[in-house]
């Protein structure tokens, strides 16, 4: 029986992960990886993606895993020339980083889309799978702090997540289209599923909710609709997840990314540490299921890939 | 006495090891370096202006000598990772070099002049010296071959100069403007005078001469203008110049050079291996003036600006 496609709408890191557990498993015909571009922006002149350069050097297995972003085996001659030379420092781009982004902001630059740049990049890492930015129109994610209005990059590498957040924008979100290929792969009837992977829910997740359509299609979707809890044991794995969420006055559970998603999803994966709080909440919509979700190594990352293909296949029937 | 400004014309390694001499025998006030912006191209989305930047490094002390472009030095694995990823390897950039072009491309992209942004990075790289490009506005040598026309770096790295020469245009140079800078300097009733430096006729100095104003001035500046051979014994010690001059159906002989300048120059210094050369030719306009030119060494350099500056004390006279 050919199954039907799988799309996964990822942010960065945990998203990464995800994805690349889900590319092993899929072949690519089978898999589209739908990412976040709030993140994006240009620095030293170049066209800076970092969720989609996550997902491209995870599924690359180029990726730095100790480091947890930019590129495995880096140098970083030119970061230290500028800084003789008196250049911005805050945002570090290592020597092989940096060859991808001069290729990437070539390709924008001549005129090619996000999209057509991204795949493009993709098949020069030798990533089959189809990776997707949500929109070809920038989308930037703004936040709201107690220091005033910063741009994403500013806040979380410039500010290291330190000014107190209470609000998000996503400049930009209001007017972006979303791409003919991802219009298309989320109109798809014969989907197997979405799954909204274990990814920051106001920085990666939010920022693709908030491009008209999306938040609709996911809701028509005849396919199920999974989301993987990034919160954990009332704390993020990975990134300010967690301090954002009690900045906004959430108790900081895997209950409240739910109820972000509540119109949306059919069912949460809640990690098998917060099987006590699920059966607390004990509510069916969303359905609240609990597995392994922690992804310390590869094997993890492909078991938890096998756990959502089983749980969309049972949410079908 | 305070002594007046002396001007050089600049293009690629010989301009700059004689405008290294200049640097160190010559106040920041008492010398302005003009250079040939005709080489400059955009690659890989960086602005790269080749010439300056040889005046940058080697006055910086930075240049790669043995290499004869570049820094010293150098890293590579920006070109390495491109190399992986399938991008352009024709022209290849160094880790460190590329630090400067991209602050050079932001300088510019954030609305600076090249002339702004030229001395901006002599700040950064510590060179007191004005270096200014010949003007803000792009000139771009276009090189007409056998193959058809090329753009310079084209014909130069890409084509390695093996095509047929027939001649050269300046694409941008009849509307591009003098800056101010470049304007008052070239205009200054106090300047000590004027050196042609020993560069490329054809694609060093033609491009500035080439601009509207530069040749007039020239030709009206009241102190001396004294021209630095690039042909020694009928061979150009490094580059093209004896080839395209052979291609241009001169004979390949300081004495062309002298005929490029005639309308301008008061005198054209040739190499000693050059005095039966001068002794035949025996030509008051230009005078010609056979001293030692080659600069092996620092010191060559040194002594050839302190010759050039002599000179043009008893031209004034």
């Amino acid at each position: 029986m050919k199954r039907g496609r799988t799309v996964a709408l990822c942010g960065g890191v945990g998203g990464a992960k995800l994805a690349y557990g889900l590319s092993r498993v899929l072949a690519p015909e089978e898999l589209t990886i739908i990412v976040n571009t709030g993140d994006d922006f240009e620095h030293l002149g170049l066209a800076i993606s970092p969720d989609i350069d996550t997902v491209l050097y995870t599924l690359a297995e180029r990726a730095d895993d100790t480091r947890g972003w930019g590129r495995a085996d880096e140098q970083w001659t030119v970061m230290q020339e500028l800084a003789r030379l008196g250049g911005e420092q805050w945002f570090r781009l290592g020597d092989r980083d940096i060859a991808l982004h001069l290729l990437r902001t070539q390709f924008l630059r001549a005129g090619k889309t996000l999209t057509q740049t991204t795949l493009e990049l993709a098949r020069c890492l030798g990533v089959a799978h189809p990776i997707l930015p949500i929109s070809d129109d920038p989308v930037r994610t703004i936040v709201h702090t107690d220091q005033g209005d910063l741009a994403f990059q500013h806040y979380f590498v410039r500010e290291r997540c330190v000014p107190q957040a209470h609000g998000y924008s996503y400049a930009g979100a209001q007017t972006a289209r979303l791409s003919a290929q991802v219009r298309t792969t989320l109109q798809d009837d014969g989907l197997r599923g979405i799954i909204v992977c274990p990814s920051n829910p106001y920085v990666s997740i939010a920022p693709m909710l908030a491009v008209p359509g999306v938040r609709e299609q996911l809701r028509a979707c005849r396919a199920p609709v999974l989301a993987v809890s990034p919160i954990i044991g009332g704390r993020a794995l990975k990134g300010p997840a967690a301090k954002m969420m009690s900045e906004a006055g959430a108790e900081v559970s895997a209950l409240s990314v739910a109820r972000l998603y509540a119109d949306f999803i059919d069912a949460m994966l809640l990690d098998i540490e917060d099987s006590a709080l699920a059966e607390q909440a004990r509510h069916d919509d969303p359905k609240l299921v609990c597995e392994p979700t922690v992804m310390r190594t590869r094997e993890d990352r492909i078991a938890l890939a096998r756990t959502c293909l089983s749980l969309l296949d049972q949410l079908r029937h």
